[in-house]
């Protein structure tokens, strides 16, 4: 709150205020508006100016905890992807291609669909990545009500075209419901699902404990669904479940997995037209913050 | 308000509460929830739905003018097209092909894209259609920010594929920007534009003499997008536009149309994630109750 | 604007922040908090408290064209009448009780069925009164879904028990749907029906005269269902109806009739979770205070 | 999410989609919309309504620990009760009239005051139940503000009439003011009340085994207050009260109770038009689908 | 809509997406987010950059009458003038010195009380300005309730210091309740007040004449309370009164003000917590817009 | 809900109903309606009014733990203190000079700066306080963006001037970014500070028996700013943090705090333009009615 800058609410819609907008920046932020695939409610294209915005609260200072100040970093804010309007399959050929060549990509979305453009982006580089995936869901089905590229198909294609490694592979919050022929593919695959019931009982740090030993010193990629948390504490997405986590349980998680190797993340279906007060846009701004701050302290859990 | 007949709040939520369901009707009711072609806010996917509810407080009683009754004339509620997910070529063709055979359509929409399919299957039968179109925007771009088949692109192709008589064409309510080169194009079709403040100078009577007179007793085609509507009126829209009509000048006009030999309609673009107190899914569904009491009763202006 | 006075945000939540409460003074606000009669969206109970404070605008400064001031009159904020729970008929015979002995009461609804006790009320004293009636519906349905004393059956009771004139009512702004049968019932009774297209067609003034004409010098009364103005202009009502009245509309009309003997009004049916930044209470607020500032100057139109 | 059906977003508004409408089904849905009884904000009235638009979430899938798919059990969605507007104890006599005969009943209220004729039809055939009662009120106040039969006497009434065992009572959640006469003549029925702070202090596990101890194996009736949730988790209710449950306490208390005999159930006091993005009726919607996912597999804890 | 930009919903939000930010443009946009001098809603600190936002909708294409091009004019969007938290007067010194050196400035509100110190620094420069005034309140108290330079005397400062020529001034849309007093004082020093009737009444292009005939060929101010319109049209302003303009209504006299030689012009007062569908922010960017547009053309009326 | 008393819904907006209004009650509830220093969202001007509505949920009844009634104690609703309108320094000079002569006062923000001149008036007579400091951020900023007296600087202001003891000191719920030097320096004055995850780690009954034993016999003084508590739970307030408390967990906090010797409190920065349902008002509410229910007990943890 020092005096030489505005007051939160006269600060520019970048994310953190950053004025940096170049793409040979350590990590860049970049906003994919996409959300001509959801299944529910539609929306999640304005996830990322709602984001932008509500990062100003985090602009000044920092992290409580790791001590580091993410607006300070070698960061980005290089705006947003361009995506086909009407078309899925073009928009992800499009997403894929601005991806590549980005050192270390913070996606902001938009819908779930997205990751996985990034995830062949990323994986043509490191190999087969290690995942760490928030959601309610485990986006696992082989097509999202009969459209292949879906935001529910996500993970089985990554699955399927070897982008993540299964085995390696953490699902924390999921809760919805689905298929047994889904759920028993993907326990076969060898993925390690937490459900959110799970996650309450333990608490955060026995959850984060085991998400560091599934992961190992693999490459990782985190991609945070803000329906894993609960409606509740975030109104704003397209197909809530209810029995989700607290927003303090995912910032608990998040910063205990500081020895992790990431290699990029995303936060993805934040539909503002369903928020209330900004409080999903609000979420989804301060996971991407408390990565950064995490990114930016030597590593250990 | 009979005593035989639920309360307002527990009627199902059908068009009208129609309990007729099957396509051999004279007039049959669909929903169309695409909305992957919008530019601006999502979510007229929820449109039919919004509009259904909101058209229970029209189901008792007989039009205070008309004297018509349409929840008992020959008309039934057909539940929603399928589309397909992500793909708008695709759903254009799947709409085509759901409104052959029918003998009268009225469409809820979903966004203006779903016009065009319909005219395609329509003007197959009857040859090149008159058409009344209400809306802010001329939607006859080229295309849409780089998509050919999106919402604004409609009336372009419509005439391209001759599918509509640009002489027998009437746009009331433009007021939107646009390119001049659109503009200019429009009209050199022959098209005539009333803009929203002539009609607002001139009132709804004059309004629809003309509209009466460009039509003539060609076949003829109704498409109202709810953005004609002033946003104060129909706020639960994409693209919203200042400056439009009042709610009672619309019915004024719809009205006086009565001669018009109308072989179809459709009311788009209710994006009720941005409604209030539903008022513009009430716009939307009384549009088309309107239109049923207008044919109810003997032709004339 | 005065340096004495709190800010408007800071000032009570009484009418128009009246002091007085006595129920001596020569016109008295009441609240009428009775919603159990609606038949579609419930909540007008909580009219009279939005009613108040959205009356927090009006406190200060004369009318600007009657130059009267309605807060300076001898006039009092008698609070809410007592109703009783889940049991209407109760209900009224309470309202009807509580209204004896007022010289001259304003009611802030609450759901138009508070009319008709407050009618028997004012009729024991003044016999058959003339009826100037702001609406979408014409309210003289025999029962309402059933019910035979609800909020659309209020002036079918009326004209039975004598407690108006139906040759000395007007109703302004109606257009619902009706049943023909109560359509032709109420106009055979004399009633003069102004429909909202009219209205608009014709102008405040030209209605204003007539409703003066209608009126006469007979002792009258001012029945407004917020429902006359358009949803825009009144989202937070339980029974809207699109093609309404604007609220300048409206006022204008009142303040032209200032020859006319009004013995009490009331302005019902806000129903305040479904209003938008409380602009429906506003209008109800306005409504009321319009009529005071009216009643504050010397006779004429 | 096959590609069979059609996505969330248009699926038609019955419960679990649900095209089953007879009484005859093992398990019957029925909807309540009774709100007349109400003492704070009204509108429970367009609960069953938003419970049924909410639960197109669930339609699709096995719940993800039980294993079992609520949407292909021997259920019927049979629609709204009749109610008699204005009226609460006519509603009462109604609501009891019509739940007699169904074999098992989930009622989506609605108020409260529901219960009470549920317990009065089913009672008679089973005899006193035992209640597992989920509510931020004790509900056994003599009458509500002076109304007999409103929602907040529910329980005093069922334990005069001998509906319900007070010794195999359980409140959960309770935490709003009360008066010391109302605390301690339930104390004194034998009624065990799990105050919420006790809820969150001790863990849903152990709470959900003390249900189990006190209910034993008598026939048993689960009711849900959704205001059991803290308002962040169910605002769309009539009388909130701060530091309720989590919704995942509730999931997993219910999920706990496998071996109970029950009888029937109700969740109630949903007011969508307090609700944002529908969280409050996904909870409620969700509450009914654990309850018939949880008695589709086999008893046990 | 051309395929080479992005659509409207991923454009920036600077005004009409303008990439230009220097203050050598002939015409500068600035936001000025004050809000401390409110006296009923706060919140037009979040006025400038709701306008941006909304300005999106306008970016692309002509002026459909005009036939100009706002966005591709000599223009910049400057960011916000820095205000001081917490202290008016500081404040009004700060907008005073930024508004120095520019050579024609549209301002972005904030409250009204900016307009005062762009009046002194535009005046310094040009001598007594006429002044064109849309507002429901004269804004000529000597004080907002004690507050010396609040938003309510905004123009009995700029009378008294000379700023404004009170015979070439003109407001349109007066409705508010003022003292008798203020009232007289203002037409004591020769201001035309329109009342909102007298709008409504004799309709935009014969009270656009009269602008034009009161202002003559001085060099002109234009200032625009959103409030002018009806709270219908307007939700998202601290100070709503109804009877209100139509929004068309407002830009059917902007457009008609042609040959005024205008020197700079704001539009204040847009709160946006209290807007709805963001159209009150929409109104407000499409005045600016519109005044650019008209700036763009051959004088004349 | 005794029959003698008003339904909820037909409560005056007093606190608690409270009849009382005099100063010289055991305890005072005043509101102070100041926002002009806030520097995110403003509106917590309309907090009191907001409160007082909210808290009639709270009127009927004992607490269901303490058995005491707060409405039945010697405590008085003395309405609003005054304020200077855009005036932050002449505003705290006017609240300390109203507090000025209370027992002891509870008193409703407003914003976070109202504490600094009850602190002054308090300390003058008790010497240095203790705090109990509910927050999500630690308000010791030497300034609030450049302003002295912001709400982000009251405590750095507090320990300056002696007002306050900073080793009996403790802040519970802290989240927020902030700068280290602020961090250290507030350690390093003593202060205990007590992290949100912490505090959700540890359970409420250990952090309160650290309170108690930080606080000791000191005179103390609670500041509860509502944004301690998680978005989810308390939307509408200006400068949200997620991560923060459940209600459940303030509550029990604050119920275990029995013996500490409090000489006044506040509740602060609820903004009700962006609360939904309440939720956040009923929130702040139910904490003043948790402290007065305390009171009324006899001391003890």
């Amino acid at each position: 709150m020092s005096g030489a800058t505005p007051a939160t609410f006269a600060l520019p819609a970048r994310f953190l205020g950053l004025a940096r907008n170049d793409r040979d920046a350590a990590v860049c932020i970049a906003g994919i508006p996409l959300d001509i695939g959801t299944t529910n409610r539609a929306g999640a294209r304005d996830g990322p100016a709602a984001i932008r915005r509500a990062s100003r609260m985090l602009v000044d200072g920092a992290h409580p905890i790791h001590r580091t100040e993410p607006a300070e970093m070698d960061v980005a804010d290089i705006g947003d992807f361009a995506i086909a309007l009407g078309d899925i399959e073009r928009s992800l050929a499009l997403i894929e291609a601005q991806a590549e060549g980005l050192a270390h990509l913070v996606a902001l979305g938009g819908e779930h669909g997205i990751t996985l453009p990034l995830l062949r982006a990323l994986a043509r580089r490191t190999g087969p990545l290690a995942l760490v995936h928030f959601d309610a869901h485990v986006d696992t089905w082989p097509d999202s009500f009969g459209q292949r590229y879906g935001h529910g198909s996500v993970f089985f294609h990554a699955i399927e075209e070897g982008l993540i490694d299964p085995h390696r592979t953490v699902q924390i919050g999921i809760r919805s419901p689905m298929g047994n022929d889904v759920h028993d593919w993907t326990l076969a695959r060898g993925v390690r699902i937490v459900p959110a019931e799970a996650a309450h009982e333990r608490g955060p740090a026995a959850v984060a404990e085991e998400i560091r030993a599934i992961v190992g010193d693999a490459p990782a990629y985190l991609s945070v669904d803000v329906d894993v948390l609960d409606p509740a504490f975030a109104p704003g997405t397209g197909t809530p479940e209810i029995g989700g986590l607290a927003s303090w349980q995912l910032l608990a998680m998040l910063r205990r997995l500081g020895g992790v190797r990431f290699a990029g993340m995303d936060v993805v279906e934040v539909a503002p037209a369903y928020d209330v007060a900004e409080i999903t846009a609000l979420a989804a701004a301060t996971v991407a913050w408390e990565y950064l701050a995490m990114m930016g302290r030597p590593a250990g859990p």
